[in-house]
């Protein structure tokens, strides 16, 4: 089968999109859109996953248990393949060699077919995702399977285009004066990077590992898969149908791999300094990524971290549709999502809203009970929050509260499906601009400031200050004013930070959309990458060329 | 005046010219091309440098005698501006807003204007070039100036192109369904880095060092020129050319500063651990390169070190062609171009030309024949092998010799014109594949080994082991078998060096023709980057995403 010619269309298409950055997604994000019987299929197959070695055809010692848990209160058992790093570093290696000589289009038509199969198991992969991240189940879905799909596709797309700017053989000819000119033959090899390591995330393991794995994959490199801990499902999906496809293929299916460890024996680190490793790609907290960016060596390092996103709520036509979008936003996932609002800036002497003003406390009481409203009804409450993945987010719930004057208490929300479910509302906390150590640091999770300023310049500098301390990777600003729109986009671009204006409606600012939008700008703590920009694949591969005279 | 205008034609052919990596060059490789008045007026211009303080309008405190020394012999007694990196530092960012705000277009318009300038003193320049780093005038006019300056041009094209591959403003639309599509208008505004810090090179300031200088640049970052302590009057030449361009466009001169140290007192370390440094460009020894490499991480590094170079001799149609072209890849500018081979294997069973055998030893005296005849009149000696620039590469020789059989000493050159110029052949060493410890390390300048091999394999696997343990910027392969030529082809990726092919004209494997070769490839310890490529310009800046819904 010959996967390039099977997925051209759709390689081209991505190709023509991340060009125009227009809307497209060949991946549906409707769960109806599959068919009568996928959700069911899905949920059995994912209920077949339960309690049983998940089998790896992959050098292994083994099976593992594992600390991977259920926010829901679901009983995984899911065991895993014990392998070694070095294990994994020798295969890895030794399956590079027929893939780095295959062409970019060979490798591209592997990498979609792998992302055509995935499309296919998108339900079972929607519950390996919701038990194991805590996302609700339409989150988990899309998140997790369509639109982490179009995140893998795109990245394939920047990597087919980088790896195809060169000619092929070509004849180069120097004129010499009156001399015969200089005539070369020449042609340029690619050679892919080596071992590339992908660190996954515990809340969005595909959507945001996805790219690094497919961007590495593609420019020929092998993977070697460290999913976090606590996430190890999704990831464990990936590679079995990766493998499943590279194999088929005619590849060594150790092109990709698994290697899964525990909170007590985490082997990352030694992982990413073994000098074979020559690509770490990593989503998750600040401090492990700054420690990558600045200690290993041996490899290119890209990262997305976290930062402390900021709303600035100047002024604005609709308020209530102001207070609808962020009250969806802020509740999304419990607020773990690396791009949720955190920091709410408001003037203190109020805001304008149409011919009225609507003084400090309206805006902060209004949003309160938006949120509070919208998540009133548990059932629908779940469905919107998810449950909580870490022990560490529930504790900065109680310390965050502290900070502050609490305008809106986090609730326990009770699941009837899920009764073992660890499900907490967004607590809202109101503090003066002076309290600066309380906001002006990330509190992952359910936690959101409203923070009274002096005036809107005083919040966009305050949003700067912590963007460039903490990172940022979205801004979302309210304004009617032309000027402090203009004068927001400039402070958004001194601060590195993606910003919208004026969200009411259905598009939240926790979305970004592949092909179009670019996650994370690389220009703050943030992290240094962007999903996918041109940066993100070029250097995964290098060029060797090759002269012969005629 | 726009510059963009005025040079969008020559931008347009340099966009088209990467893509196609054919021949061309827009700045005359021949000083006869510049008329009858440029040769005179460039030296006229140089001496009137001599002795004098070269102003530089940027923030200084008065004037600072130099380091720099002139491997001919000649007094320079040039002084320079005396400013702290702090200054430096602060201007930089003073003169960053309006330039970043500037367009792609407008950038590359005032980067294009800088090299039409710096076209027109290419006189001055190879003067410059020569005196300070002790290249033959020739080289020091093609690689000082037209040559440094199409590797510039081609920088700025890149840099263009990557900044250039987003739509502008555009509208958004996604289908809801039966529901009305969310349609959103968005634009990417282009976030230059931040402060740039070049790092010059003894040799090769110009050819080596533009790229960076005018990556940065074009992508709206300051640039400070941090030169060699012992080389700092052509990059004095660059800046004085830049910062009147840049004034003339309506910018803060400070954009491109000179930062000029002495070996007793080094810069560099400190000022690119500044945090408000976000690019490091790097061309020089490897001990330092690798030093940047580990320890800035407030920036991104490029570097361009050093390796060992391999020539393979398997097998020839015409010996003598070999020996005729290696004779002169090995004796320009006396083996001081980090692209210079330094080991030639051959088997010690000696090598087949045509229908005849010919013993190690005969191909041994036979390059060292070649090399002698090439070298032995004074004046074209002198034509060929220009000065040596560093008092260390003078030891070098001495300790090569001792390493194994010298086959042809180094000689003192006499020079009529310049008579204190310090002037050598090359040494020529056999040694047997055996002596690692000689050969297997850089020995930067007039020093190559011939070394005895089992066979061609050997000398192949040799050559990929010091490549992957040094770095090699260039692999020359000697061989009229097809099957050695793939396998010397596959040594050459795994090695990650360029090839070719049985040079035996007017070709050397020295040079890199710009729009078409890369120099270096960023895949062994030679360095990290390749000029250019485009992971090269692709981090030099970033891009900050604004939705705003309709």
């Amino acid at each position: 089968m010959d996967f390039y010619e099977k997925h051209k269309g759709t390689l081209d298409k991505a190709l023509e999109t991340i060009r125009t950055r227009q809307y497209w997604s060949p991946y549906p994000e409707s769960p109806r859109a599959y068919g009568e019987d996928a959700p069911a299929d899905g949920e059995a197959a994912f209920q077949e996953r339960l309690g049983k070695p998940f089998v790896v055809d992959q050098p292994s010692d083994g099976f593992m248990e594992v600390a991977e848990t259920s926010p829901y209160g679901t009983e995984l058992g899911v065991t895993y393949p014990r392998s070694s790093p070095e294990a994994l570093l020798a295969a890895a290696e030794a399956a590079m060699p027929a893939w780095a000589a295959a062409t970019p289009a060979t490798r591209a038509g592997v990498c979609l077919e792998i992302l055509d199969r995935l499309a296919h198991r998108s339900f079972e992969m929607a519950h390996a995702v919701m038990q194991t991240t805590g996302q609700a189940f339409l989150m988990a879905f899309q998140a997790g399977g369509p639109h982490a799909l179009d995140r893998a596709l795109e990245a394939v797309a920047y990597a087919y285009a980088e790896q195809t700017r060169l000619p092929g053989e070509m004849r180069w000819e120097k004129p010499q004066g009156k001399r015969d000119p200089i005539v070369i033959d020449k042609t340029w090899r690619l050679k892919p990077r080596g071992v590339a390591v992908t660190i996954g995330v515990s809340t969005f393991p595909t959507w945001n590992g996805y790219p690094g794995v497919l961007a590495s994959l593609a420019t020929g490199n092998p993977v070697i898969i460290k999913p976090h801990p606590g996430t190890i499902l999704p990831f464990a999906l990936f590679t079995e149908t990766a493998r499943a496809v590279v194999a088929e293929a005619g590849f060594d299916a150790n092109l990709v791999t698994l290697l899964v460890d525990t909170p007590d024996a985490p082997v990352a680190k030694d992982l990413v300094l073994d000098p074979r490793v020559k690509l770490v790609d990593y989503t998750g907290g600040p401090t492990f990524g700054t420690w990558l960016e600045e200690n290993v060596h041996n490899a290119l390092v890209f990262t997305e971290k976290a930062g402390v996103n900021s709303v600035v709520i100047d002024s604005a036509d609709d308020l209530k549709g102001v207070f609808r979008n962020l009250s969806v936003s802020m509740s999304m996932y419990s607020g773990q999502m690396c791009t949720t609002p955190q920091n709410v800036y408001v003037p203190r002497g109020g805001i304008d809203v149409g011919e009225e003003h609507v003084s400090f406390d309206d805006v902060a009481q209004g949003l309160a009970d938006a949120i509070g409203g919208l998540l009133s009804d548990d059932q629908r409450a779940g469905d919107i929050l998810g449950a909580i993945k870490g022990e560490a987010t529930l504790r900065r719930i109680d310390e965050a509260a502290a900070g502050g004057t609490p305008i809106l208490p986090s609730r326990a929300v009770t699941n009837p499906t899920f009764p073992d479910a660890v499900m907490r509302t967004p607590l809202l906390v109101a503090v003066d601009a002076a309290d600066r150590d309380v906001y002006m640091r990330e509190m992952f999770g359910p936690v959101a400031f409203v923070i009274a300023t002096d005036d809107t310049e005083q919040s966009l500098a305050l949003a700067v200050e912590s963007a460039k301390a903490s990172g940022a990777i979205t801004w979302l600003v309210y304004s009617t004013d032309d000027e402090v729109v203009a004068a927001a986009e400039d402070a958004a671009l001194d601060a590195g930070v993606s910003v919208a204006f004026n969200l009411t409606g259905a598009l939240f600012v926790n979305q970004s959309a592949a092909f179009s939008d670019f996650h994370v700008t690389g220009a703050n703590p943030a992290g240094n990458a962007s999903l996918t920009d041109p940066a993100f694949v070029a250097g995964r591969f290098r060029v060797v060329g090759v002269r012969k005279p005629v």
